[in-house]
């Protein structure tokens, strides 16, 4: 059994991006050396978040405006905001869309659909963040 | 270590439908001899999803319903659809629902509460899509 | 390769309650004995989500808040009333939050971000129910 852990550091320039990693993934699991097994990509931080879906610039544009009608960026809005932070609708979001994936692996790939593409939403960016891709398989 | 994986394909009649596959996935649990480990069931597309949750026909009548509230249908209301599609409403159910889950397997079979049936989402039918089982384990 | 297995009961005393239940996690993780792996904490009803996420009092009441917005407790609103029960909202919450998360393991501790914290949402308590955390590793 082999277990190959690695971390993704982001560091946005916009409040909320949403970035392919899929080829970054993909070169992980490679590293890996693992045919058989599943590789777990997990965001680290909990205004964030993991997502498998298409690479379309207008669905994008879609999922981030529909995000925000979900969970709304609001100043006076949260409780949250009375320890000085403003990203509680970051904190809803991240739990909307989930912070984590697990990708299958076989062949010595990730076994995804055609159109199945790794996302990494920022939520609340402009700072380091990370993202840990652990493969377990043999 | 085995590693055991089947793909189910389904093709429904209806643009939307919720199908029970716990059935199938058990079979395929069976089928791999696993005694302790996981069994990964996840989509393969991204206007489809699959969850844990009751078997009960008002509910699912319920969950539909919510859906089409949360993300609704509506021709004219993604950019995604410039690109000729139709379904930016189901890329939306698909992140709401999820895309996959995890079953623990103990003892031979999926380690489930009495009421936990898994569930096909179907958001976009009426073309042969599927879902990968990997089972994971001793 | 180790498989361990053990199950959390809870009992809360209001209908909803979100309880931290990461040094329990810790601890299940600790006793396996796994260095490399990966821990799935996941409810076995279907009325209760896991999630990580912040353990910042505020939060949790703007958590609260919003998936009653979201998926309000209705006791006319739901078919899934005609059953008997009065938990359809209870149902919709579990799809929207999730009902389990992975923890990765590394060097023998969950290996997870300074404010990732694992919560198990109540969403219709005041009876014994519970949550299967299993560990696989090595």
């Amino acid at each position: 059994m082999t277990f190959h852990t690695e971390y993704l550091w982001f560091n946005t320039e916009k409040r909320r991006e949403f970035l392919n990693i899929t080829r970054k993934v993909e070169d992980i699991v490679a590293a890996s050396g693992i045919r058989e097994g599943m590789a777990l990509v997990s965001a680290m931080h909990i205004t964030a978040g993991v997502w498998v879906n298409d690479a379309e610039s207008g669905l994008l544009a879609d999922i981030d405006e529909w995000l925000e009608r979900l969970a709304p960026y609001d100043l006076e809005g949260y409780r949250h905001h009375r320890t000085g932070e403003d990203n509680g609708d970051a904190h809803l979001k991240n739990l909307l869309v989930h912070h984590q994936v697990i990708l299958p692996i076989t062949g010595g790939r990730p076994d995804m659909g055609p159109w199945q593409q790794v996302y990494y939403a920022e939520f609340d960016g402009r700072r380091r963040k990370r993202v840990i891709v652990k493969v377990m398989g043999e």
